[in-house]
């Protein structure tokens, strides 16, 4: 089982945002040397009261604590930027990973950053699939003549070419099955968003399926599974302590609007349908749930939530690396 | 005299990336030691047949080989990007360099990206006004309400707000009067472009001091004066060794449309104009002159263009640390 690190890169107004970037930058050490696959951070846009670290800025300033773990992005909000842009800042990536970079790719859907960014709501899946073909054009050809139905393109092209060939790993988040369809057509990975039930995952994984064999592809290699995991010394110990941080993040994420979230969700809910907390030996029976009866194969876990004492992250981290590695 | 370095960022299609890569990371560690103030690079998108690695993450990277130095981007081309993102990643920047970084602003001149990004060239001046002056709303106030001719913002804010107050220094680049006096206006201070000559230069320090005045504002601390410098054992070797690189980037630049240049321009001619080339006491001399002449004292070098050797752009680095120090 691999497993990845979401970081945290963000806190509420009142807290020290300094302190959530020395902790990011310890986590990433501790995952590093428990074995991690890989590390990954998130993109919002003025998000007030919530002070938000951007993440390219930050993966890149952690290159030199990752050793060989790969860095993602997930997710870049496509329909908010141009795909020359989308293209040249993972270019940039996997140059400065040597390679280890995966290019996340999601769909948004907070209201107000669309509404900033001068791009109607109703324009997000036409703009996802005209900019991925883009994207993918822009890694592969010298020069790219496009004139579509958001974008255009004439003549010039992407000089600095991915590492990674054709192009770093392409993965798209999907929540509902048109976008997991989506996902099954035009990536090479498919990611959940840390808010699905294992039944909805089950149908899912389906939906993918058909969709990938009717596009003729081959099943991906990478299975992610995005989890907050919070690994305690007891049951109840875990669940004492990731309460209220992780529990005040989906508070805020209702707030914004996130699919599948009551408008203030209660905490044991939230931990049944969605997160893996526990002890070591529960949050291992979970894990193995979902690698044994779905084939999950990489997850991907955030396992720091504003409020959360760092030692206790850290060690929730060491031991995820340990539980992985008992996988196998 | 404070100096900054331009770092290089590019290369040729048929050249190693890798090595511009590992030649600015060892560069930035030799100004550093050499006393250097700032370092500093430039944005630009699907520039094919060149590579181009992009600023905010390089930056982003070199910040663990930095030190006490300031991370300047030198310029975001402001039209072609939504002021929430550019306030998003300054305050990054900001953050992650604690409070050592300066926000470079320009216009932009490239036809093919503004096309690209869907931004008419006519809307230049109208977009980069409205977004300054929606960026410093951004970094000072919690929420902002903001109906503007291009951009709309509706009660929400930088919930990152920078570590300088009231936020980074914004150098606002200019090689026109109008530009000039744009940034006398809006701006922290006033970037050049490496092209411009003494007497233009003259001229637009009395330009942006009328301006400044007419602003009712104090005159700038920083005086930037950018200028491609390369310090060799002799004249001759100097201009011998750096001929054919630097001469081959303004073929380049040219053939881009940046103003004020032949389609072929002679490398002697542009020497004469723009350029500090040759040994440390005629380069001296050429600062001085434009320190004691026009009150210039931060120098932004660029001293290494692709085909120049690493060993010779460390050793130019390393002499002019040793002339700025003399200056004092």
């Amino acid at each position: 089982m691999k497993v990845g690190l979401y970081l945290p890169n963000q806190c509420y107004a009142n807290q020290d945002i300094n302190t959530v970037l020395s902790n990011a930058i310890e986590q990433v050490r501790v995952a590093r040397d428990a074995g991690f696959t890989s590390i990954w951070c998130g993109e919002h846009y003025l998000v007030s009261p919530v002070q938000f670290i951007q993440p390219y800025q930050l993966l890149s300033r952690l290159i030199s604590e990752a050793g060989d773990m790969t860095l993602g992005i997930n997710l870049v909000v496509v329909p908010l930027k141009n795909p020359a842009q989308i293209a040249e800042e993972a270019a940039t990536m996997d140059l400065l990973t040597g390679g280890r970079f995966v290019l996340g790719l999601g769909l948004g859907y907070r209201e107000e950053e669309f509404k900033t960014f001068g791009v109607p709501m109703s324009e997000r899946v036409s703009r996802f699939t005209e900019s991925v073909e883009v994207l993918k054009r822009l890694f592969t050809e010298e020069t790219v003549t496009h004139h579509g139905e958001h974008y255009t393109i004439d003549g010039i092209g992407l000089g600095l070419k991915p590492v990674q060939k054709p192009h770093p790993p392409i993965w798209i988040a999907g929540t509902v099955d048109a976008a997991v369809r989506r996902a099954a057509r035009l990536g090479d990975a498919w990611m959940n968003l840390f808010t699905q039930t294992y039944e909805e995952l089950a149908h899912q994984i389906d939906v993918f399926g058909t969709a990938r064999q009717e596009a003729g592809k081959a099943a991906p290699e990478e299975w992610p599974l995005m989890r907050e995991c919070y690994i305690g010394s007891s049951n109840k110990m875990a669940i004492e302590e990731c309460a209220g941080p992780l529990g005040g993040k989906y508070a805020n994420y209702a707030a914004w609007g996130l699919g599948g979230l009551d408008a203030e969700p209660s905490f044991d809910e939230l931990a049944r349908k969605w997160f893996f907390v526990g002890d070591e030996a529960s949050v291992k029976d979970k894990i193995l749930r979902y690698k044994e009866g779905l084939g999950f194969n990489h997850l991907i876990a955030r396992s720091s939530w504003t409020g959360l004492e760092q030692e206790k992250a850290l060690n929730s981290i060491r031991s995820l690396g340990k539980i992985a590695a008992e996988i196998g």
